[in-house]
């Protein structure tokens, strides 16, 4: 499926430096075709595990505190013990990245997992040691193809979860449910999944969280069922602080199909047009005016 | 937390042979200390893939048929292309089996994810090639223990979902809900999840399906919201056909806590008794007479 | 949108009689463009009455006692009082095909509603007199293109309703819910929108019921939340009778993609096959073995 | 059941110059007995449209364009293209009155339906050509007697719907759902239906929307579950201007039960005070004074 | 509110032997006046307690086996340790009866509670030492007047309880919620009130079970969210074995609308004919054939 | 089960005083021996009351208006009819200190029940003349224990209800639920259950309110499924005047374990620390800051 990927809400232009990043794993950099982990690891066997993405802007990891509190509070709530401090993670990371001699417009993906267990069962008392770490360090700069064209979505009848089943909350490694509602997608020639909450009100992305523009003003769900977006909050604070009305409530499809304009946000795209959603246009069908100035603002933001 | 295993539902006797077993990856043929996947897999990043658990017994793969059903079934349903017919994938498990020289006893688990990604995110897209496929092969005793003693279970707040949230049905990677159902049940010092459905009857335990006995009669729940458990069909037919009644039903924990006794029932384990539930003893508290029975009766058919 | 209407569930032979029946209003007979009812009328302003879809053949009314029972159990659950006895209906709708000189082909439906209101508003105390009764009979042969093609579901985020919502067992006039369902489909190129029940198991189509084939057997929902058809229980009488098993059960939209074939029932097409569902071919993407034999066995029945 | 449409919710004085209104249909005006659509109209077969109420005060139609508004935003959201601007819609509004030499105290009711379609189909790909707009203007001044008696509510165990199964905000034609509510009030003596939303909090009238006063503050529904009222938002708004304060929450009939007073809200009736709700008198059984002083409020700012 | 007794689904003639009747209260006899517990009984300050109705007839304590065990399951549930034996029990009951010098026509009322606490606080650790067991017996004939009239209901609102909120096979003394549906249903001048379950399916009356009768066949809930009854399960299995086809099935207040006949079960009052719903005449609103019928057929059980 | 009962959330210290306590029982003082009511009383037989806890702190009733409006607020809501003015109430319950020589450090629990009924059934309408009024006063002065040691929490599988099952508002003697709750907490050696709202967020412990404390700012559930607690309500606004920011929000269990603190609100203790939850410390597993000074602030409060 790999030419579709061009309007992913993922995707990234082609850049040849990515070919030879080294990879940490667990303390050790190695090239990323050498870069494994044990087929007896939780992560690979049980999606157990939690992960981040991260951006290095100028030398700088951008909102490294919230996300690295973010990682550590996963960690804590599915009793993995990382064994680093806060300090200490955050220089792996940027060991990695200076290991690559990178300093601006990469991507890194940290992957923290239970470790290699005893034998690949569910059972959280076999793992046999300290976990697995992981840290991958690309050049993505968002694809300017995405800008002239916007996102397609289709909402998908697979639903975001209460907190009894699965916490939206936690950035897990167990993301198959959100790939099921990506297929629907991609299935009937869309690029990303709009997906409900259980009551039926709009909620969240496959892997970005979602908003609307209705009158000027900047409408999102309210946080208990779409992810707990790092980028989502800034673009909220910005939003407030530079152009307005920022509401954070239940909504309805309908009151997405006649929006005025409409976007995603994520670490890796910062903001997304979004031009079409179950195949009818949104406003124009062509990124909005609103979506501009707040993606201008955030990249401003950003470099600042 | 290692040596709380041995009451594990998926605990097994320890056995040295497993030291020096050769797990097969894509192909290949690996120590165990070596055999790895890409940190790009789709299953390490993603738990986008799905697996089998089987049994080697007296030279044959139990139930081959219905594992393999299961497997293809459910590598259509989230779009993986095996790339094998059936019968070629029955032959790279036995294959795997005849190089450690395994001829009873033993315990396989295959696992199939979407493979190596061009990056670690969450788009089917990135997907580079062909699927990976690791098999792995030990010799796993059910553990005796657990007959003298049974396994005590923890009612979890986790709650089995719902088909359009995760169809369970679906034997996937992605299984970090059910471990913090474990780890819940584990916390308060008991062996195995005990799990409602959304309305709150009992539909499953974290790793097993679950029995009760009523007056002899056995009860279980009706399949909507538990694994689709080819022992547990196993169980539900010796029973009809050697012992009495079988009702798949709605029931409650209080059905449950005044039941005359509780097993579960999985690959690796078979029956396996349950003593107790939420700290209450179930019956006399130890393994019960027709849970012996049909487990004997089990035990019988697949040695037979 | 009018051209995309040959692949509707609800598609016919264009057939240019039609032009020139004579509808039944209130016990008058009028040609269809001067047939028409007060904008006053509840079945306009507020969808407040049931209807009926029948088919003539060779003379008769299939499963006339049937739907004229429904209709009957229909008007009395929303207690609009028909005022004619159920044989004097059965007659009107005779006199209606009589009337026009059809004696096979047709396609009648008759529409039911509360009648010419005092205003326009919801409360049905301003009901001015006796119901509107509106027979409309029209020459309507199955469209032969969906057999060679088959039917593309999208499967729709609208769920069916609970009965404490609106009960679907009532055949009314109030469609939106599924209009909308169905725009769903059409605005991503699909032709009739599959729906799933509050919990997320699969359960009609917008117009149709719904059949899925698995290893031979027939499976359908349960009927708690799809339409009371009556192609529906005649085509699970026939089946059971003549070819083999079926399972009225919950069942999720994975065994849906992974089943064998698919059909929809309807008065008007009898049975009709489904190809693909979310763009996802079901089976070979073509009309099924056990779909062609269940309509033959239907088609067979209706015309002995 | 007619006269004992006094004390409907949607009650009004009798006014004979009603019999001789000339209606609007798609540009024609006719007497109201002439007033027709086909049989076929899309309206009528399936509740397949929009409306608005309105009221003409002192020559001007009051918030019409906030009436106009949620008429285009509810007919682009079930696809329905008007062919008219919103300027060129007020316009025709306007011609109506005019036509009936109106100038205050007259209600307007504008229904837009999907038009005439090819066969009485559910679908909206058989429409044949443009809506139908219909526009019935008449005197209605609400009832006097019911400020002497208050309203009787029944809390019926119809429930109002979640986005997912009916969008609420939708002002559509197929309100069968309300009506069967309304009817079980009716039936028991009542006159206007209390409904709950799924949770079992209280939502909705069937017609209006439901204030209580506590302690002197205005409680009302959130906006999920209930109308999205044009009178209801300037009730809230002149409320927190002009008396104090108004919590739009989450309440239970207990609560309800107990308020101190309790009034609906609709365009027709403005402020409609209600005296009794399941049997049980709400405060001393009197409109109360908080309900008549923002009722007087209400009439001020509409008659200014 | 004593006069209305009457048409209570409990009601009984009256009869002046109750006055003196002794009630046994923990071993000891005392007139009824003076049967006492303390204010710090369990069952007082919490309803934490379980009971059994039962009937004397002709001597013999009617389905004794069926209700001891209920009530030593239901106290096993709740972990009341009743500190006798089932026998003991039965024994005690019949030194009520005979200390009464009752035959027949009685019925008793079994209350068992954890008996007196330190202090009215919810916690059972403070319970002090054995339960409390209550037997009253009284005489109690069901009332002729109620097969001339038949019962009234009403649905209530309040909604039967899953079990992970409070499970309904559990006969308690915490019956304030359904105290509050019945409350509904006095309030607009009915006698019981009917109950639907969590997705608005018909599943119980207040104080009894709810069956209608539909051409001839016997329809009654699944069990899921009715009471666990005694009577009802006797009703369906002489149903089955003397008059016809008994469904337990998910159904609607439609399907209950438009049903044949309608009637409550109970131990008190064995069959009572139910003639309307909802103020809507059920059948010809007069007590229906197939109800006398199973009525006189379990008269006939009961005292053959 | 007595000894355990030190490190419930309702413990208190021992007092040989409360031995020679009259008891109010309907306008009579008794010893608490003798204090008792009818076997027929409907608190007793139906759970079918409200009541009150009540704090006497240096000769005044704590907070005594706001508990009165609650208790006649319920009374109303279930239609007990008290027969004394609100004033004359809080007459009584003085006069019961008063007859005890009580000053302060006193807990009064008022219960109020339907009354003597005629037979002990369901129906209101068998009650026989005005309501029970019990009052018991005694000295319980929060167990100092508790504070070294904080209390261990079990989540319980047991949900609290939605309105439309039992309204959590009313503070009534039908708490069995709540019992079952905590019988799940006891059995696995916690002290108190907390409990999860229908969708699974975190609402309320079983006889108290809950709170967190993340980074400084203080967190509780939103009201609709938890208890409307009075001192609840009083520390959030003592922590908003003196502390800081207060949210109520829904949150999930994962930000519970990862809080920093915790503890549990209620009339009898105040503010209790919490230190376990499901087996995992909170925070430091010790009381925390935040918790020790806003318990600070309220007992200053209370004494002031």
């Amino acid at each position: 499926m790999q030419d579709q990927t061009k309007y992913s809400a993922q995707s990234y232009a082609a850049d040849p430096r990515n070919d030879s990043v080294k990879v940490y794993v667990n303390g050790e950099f190695c090239p990323r075709n050498e870069a494994s982990v044990s087929v007896f690891d939780a992560g690979f066997a049980l999606g157990d595990g939690v992960w981040e993405g991260m951006r290095l802007i100028n030398g700088k990891l951008l909102a490294i505190d919230e996300h690295i509190d973010r990682l550590y509070s996963g960690a804590a709530s599915i009793q993995i013990n990382i064994g680093l401090s806060k300090d200490e993670m955050i220089r792996e990371i940027y060991k990695t990245t200076e290991k690559n001699d990178m300093h601006d417009g990469a991507h890194i993906r940290l992957m923290l997992t239970r470790g290699t267990k005893k034998t690949p069962n569910q059972d959280p008392r076999f793992a046999l040691g300290p976990p697995t770490i992981v840290i991958v360090a690309e050049y993505k700069a968002p694809n300017p193809a995405i800008w002239s064209k916007g996102l397609k979505l289709l909402t998908s009848t697979i639903r975001c979860s209460t907190p009894d089943v699965f916490d939206l909350r936690l950035n897990s490694h167990s993301r198959l449910n959100f790939i099921q509602a990506l297929l629907q997608a991609i299935n009937v020639g869309c690029d990303e999944a709009l997906m409900l909450d259980p009551r039926g009100f709009v909620a969240s992305c496959n892997s970005t969280n979602f908003f609307i523009v209705r009158k000027g003003e900047l409408w999102t769900s309210t946080g208990l069922y779409n992810f707990n977006g790092i980028t989502r909050k800034k673009i909220i604070k910005l939003f407030k602080e530079k152009v307005g009305t920022v509401r954070e409530v239940d909504f309805t499809l309908a009151e997405t199909y006649s929006a005025d304009e409409a976007f995603v946000t994520g670490t890796l795209g910062g903001v997304t047009p979004v031009t079409s959603i179950d195949g009818r246009a949104i406003g124009k069908g062509l990124p909005g005016k609103v979506t501009t100035k707040i993606s201008d603002i955030y990249k401003e933001f950003i470099y600042s």
